[in-house]
């Protein structure tokens, strides 16, 4: 069974030799992209769907979300926002309400924000634990997780769980032993919040270093909040991805730059504009030859967007990137810093994971900000939206 | 034949008797609301429809929109995104687009946007001409937009036509003179650029003064780039409005907050979204007692958003309003712009405009921003999305 999807206006493919395409087609088979070229010189197919001349471009990458949890923080956003003081709330009441949740509402809540990313866009997602800070809740979240994606993330440090406030270090055994070993096996990769207030660099090594033995690949939460030493360590350790990179010193930019091909910067514009925060700057990374991504940070506390096309806006605007490396960093650049080559692109052999927009071009996904504008999408060659 | 609304988690009817109610219902007849109240005490209607615990609101009412033209300027924007220079383009452009394109193309256009507001939950929208910019043509956008709002505006003084780039003054004979004979009978309003580019405080006078004289109300495009004397003209002059407001004296502030009750301060974001530029602030003009409006000031120059979710999330982030305050300021705060006590609440008598939200509150449009949340549309009383 091949679909052949034609008369598309203008088709990006973030394949260096093929470009962007207009008057193009793609052809599906087996759930791979088949074949990519012009409309007229199209082979046939038992299946024809016809972009009506509008733009299609490989579904978003979203390499940076915590979907699995309990509850939302109405309350704590709404008072934040209307200047009002909020003492109770913060991470700690996710993880209250997360570690009181059936498997069945944790499983629930995902699917439901796994396909309202679908509806826009977003054809890969990675999803992080966090939430539980115990041995059995980390191991409950990967596992309810693996079910829906396999880009799972074992973020046992993502704060000190409450019972070891005043053991941290105790906190650092824990997600370095016994709940490493339980995660280990429903987990691809291991993270780490560096930061104040959070985890040093020190505590952060060591976990990593201790996922990283157990064949999980590093990630990190760095320099969100301040400049720290999670950067520098993301790519002394060869992570995949440095994520926020929010407050970075030149020797940071240096060090992202020197590891383009290894470390990807991901930026998170959703938590900076749901905290009032200051941007990253993108145009710094990429003129200095960083590779970047952009991600939701899906979440309830800091960041509650679930829209990659949102995310491409706010960079746009207010992170110095052009709308072309805007949808570049969101599609191809997720795939990079998740280390996966089948999906970001849309040549021969890519899986066949296609967003078509109810535009003529992708630079209206900038141009049109908060507009729903996915028609249509394909994951694995499946029409799902 | 009645239709009941029933298990509202959270009803915003922005009524003050009735404030927002939690475990609600409305019940709509014939068009209208005919009572709100608690779900257990609701009374039998023809029809029932469960909203499941979420959240309905009042439809927004979109004061501010420029729908008739032909052409989009993808490229344009784009280039001013990636810091290119653009040396064609600007409004002229979207002239030159709009009296090449056919009636039925506009009216295509038109309603394609007007559609794709309504999916987005806005019930209400004022429609201007200004792209046309001869007498035919603008009597033209005014029919069209006719046929689909009643909220029409003569925009004849967008900018000075190129015919009469040397002779503005002749412009403004034309605009108030025999333009608008052509124009009157088929718009509500009359509204002027006042600018500098465009057109200044005495035309701008000349302009609304004719304008108001043929019964056409005045509303003006008034201090977007620069501080100048829009706002005051608008105040002395009663308009329904004062859009943009985003450089403003303290006199100009004390002005609007003066005429709270009759001239409405409609904030656009979209325009300083999609231009790079400083926000309006929101919190000087809401603490000096001035009455709010948000709007998309949707046109494919300035501000191509269709979308007031997106406008009530910038609007929380950027321009110190409180999610219930900006949520307020797109749907009441429109009504008082077109100077209408029929929508833009949910009490009984009022045109049965509702929204229901895939979400438990309305805080949710600026705690989810970019994210679809709206899950059905009433627009007097029928549903339409
Ligand atoms: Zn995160
Ligand atoms: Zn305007």
């Amino acid at each position: 069974m091949t679909t052949l999807i034609t008369n598309i206006g203008s088709l990006l493919t973030n394949d260096p030799e093929l470009g962007t395409l207009t008057d193009a087609a793609v052809v599906v088979d087996d759930g791979r992209v088949a074949w990519v070229g012009s409309a007229a010189a199209a082979p046939d197919a038992d299946a024809r769907v016809d972009a009506g001349g509008r733009a299609v471009i490989p579904g978003f990458v979203d390499s940076h979300s915590h979907l699995v949890f309990g509850g939302d923080r109405t309350a704590e956003f709404n008072a934040r926002m209307s200047g009002q003081a909020y003492t109770a709330g913060g991470i700690r009441t996710t993880v209250a309400a997360t570690r009181a949740a059936s498997d069945e509402a944790l499983d629930a809540n995902l699917v439901r924000f796994v396909k309202e990313m679908q509806r826009q866009g977003t054809t890969t997602v990675e999803v992080k634990s966090g939430y539980g800070l115990t041995v059995e809740d980390e191991a409950r979240a990967l596992r309810i997780a693996g079910a829906h994606t396999a880009e799972t993330t074992y973020l046992g440090a993502h704060v000190v769980a409450p019972e070891y406030a005043d053991d941290p270090a105790g906190y650092v055994d824990l997600v370095t032993g016994p709940m490493l070993d339980a995660c280990a096996p429903h987990a691809r990769w291991v993270d780490v919040f560096c930061e104040r207030g959070a985890f040093d660099g020190d505590q952060a090594r060591a976990i990593l270093t201790a996922g990283a033995a157990r064949g999980l690949v590093p990630r990190v939460h760095a320099n969100q909040l301040t400049e720290g030493p999670g950067v520098q360590l993301a790519v002394e350790l060869g992570a995949a991805s440095a994520d926020h990179c929010t407050h970075l010193s030149d020797a940071d930019v240096k060090a992202l730059a020197d590891a383009r091909d290894t470390t990807v910067a991901t930026l998170l514009p959703g938590a900076e504009f749901s905290t009032r925060a200051v941007y990253p700057d993108a145009r710094r990374l990429i003129d200095a030859g960083a590779t970047v991504a952009l991600s939701t940070d899906c979440n309830p506390g800091s960041s509650f967007t679930s829209s990659m096309p949102f995310c491409i806006a706010v960079a746009v605007r207010d992170m110095g990137m052009t709308p072309d490396e805007a949808v570049v960093a969101a599609t191809l650049g997720g795939a990079r810093a998740l280390r996966r080559t089948d999906i970001g692109h849309l040549a021969p052999g890519a899986r066949a994971d296609l967003v078509l927009l109810d535009a003529p071009s992708h630079v209206h996904l900038a141009y049109r900000p908060g507009v729903p504008l996915v028609s249509a999408v394909w994951q694995g060659g499946v029409r799902v939206v």
